[in-house]
């Protein structure tokens, strides 16, 4: 039987999500709860690499199990076994040929700064402090131009002679109270690409770069910029067909 | 010149805020970073000498020093040096007999509960995980028994002969989406009653104690709950009449 999970986790004492030898990864600890639980050597395949320090409130991954009793009985062991910083939020029963990588119709990330003039203990572990004040209706008119079917190569670092085509579906920027949030909706990402963006947006933000500027970014006609921090983002969703709950 | 600053600080990595040898507490950094910024060796005293893995978002404290320069700089200064889960939110002038811990009004500290069927990594640090159902009218009404000035020895344990009565003068529960706050104001708290308050309206939620038998705990005629984990706990504010500006 193949499933589908629906996994959360606080990304701040991991090295990111792929399996690599002698690091605290979340997809070993993902495997070895799961082969506590079950007695089974079970691999997991995640539908986004989440990088070193980047957190999830629903990264989508699939495994193959034997296990015959309900997978609601399999959610509690299994999040039962499983350290604090992760747990399982749902299962689902998908078919045998279902990958959570390939199949995922979209992913959502969010990157969220607290713009303030002081930083914040209690809000640092999730969010990057940017005091200097921000035009955060720029930042979203720029952001809007991201949408739809572009070559996003300007923004990621893909190896020679791949694909760097992605499509956003939905890409804005608000502000709650002293919290901005970005929130990008695509069919995939390229290697760093939410990062740079929100990189280039506050550029924006700050008055650095204007509208037709970014535009010339996305062009690759100007350089964008650097990665910002992972501790403020966040995968919020990966979408699939087979779910009809809402996750 | 005596001077009161508000801090802000994540408990989870100090061993409460007092002063202990070999122990990183949140008195020693505050002392340590300002020794750095003044070249003065400065004793700080709190409002409240919160316990290990207690938050405060609004701790009072005060000390004496002869910076000659403004205040906003001396903030600036001692923010750069402290780490990052300590931040000065103010500083204000007070008179030379000032005490933050002798002048303060009131401390108010907020316990947070999760309350759903599953635990969350993204929040954990900051609440106490709840799954069963709790009753949250019934909460907040318990919780108005203890509005007033009352001996609140059944939830203290206080070293023998010493004075039990305090005066709260604001306590309610109440949900928030899956959240449930619990906040109560006071004049002062004696050593882990909040906690212990906690733990018993806990009780009150799940349908274990009624009214009668939580007025009875009160009253001393019934023994009150354990206290619950210190990660929920948030020391919000404490109020002073030097104060003129929202902190």
């Amino acid at each position: 039987m193949r499933v589908l999970a629906i996994v959360e986790y606080d990304g701040t004492a991991f090295e990111g999500f792929q399996v690599q030898a002698r690091k605290r990864t979340v997809q070993a600890e993902l495997e070895r709860a799961l082969a506590r639980v079950t007695g089974e050597t079970i691999r997991i395949v995640g539908a986004g690499r989440t990088d070193t320090g980047v957190h999830a409130l629903g990264q989508g991954v699939h495994f193959d199990t034997t296990w015959p009793h309900p997978l609601a009985v399999l959610q509690r062991a299994w999040n039962a076994v499983l350290p604090s910083d992760i747990a399982i939020r749902a299962l689902f029963p998908v078919p045998d040929d279902f990958s959570a990588r390939y199949d995922a119709q979209s992913r959502t990330y969010r990157y969220t700064i607290l713009n303030q003039p002081l930083r914040s203990p209690l809000a640092a572990r999730y969010v990057l402090w940017v005091p200097e004040p921000l035009d955060v209706a720029a930042m979203d008119t720029a952001a809007r131009q991201l949408i739809g079917s572009h070559d996003f190569g300007a923004f990621g670092t893909p190896p020679r002679g791949t694909n760097t085509v992605r499509e956003i579906y939905r890409a804005q920027v608000w502000r709650e109270g002293a919290r901005v949030h970005i929130e990008l909706e695509a069919n995939a990402f390229l290697y760093r690409m939410v990062r740079r963006i929100v990189g280039t947006l506050l550029l924006v933000g700050k008055g650095v770069l204007d509208q037709t500027q970014f535009a010339l970014v996305l062009a690759r006609q100007r350089r964008a910029a650097f990665a910002v921090p992972p501790h403020g983002l966040c995968l919020i969703a990966v979408k699939y067909g087979v779910m009809h709950e809402n996750v």
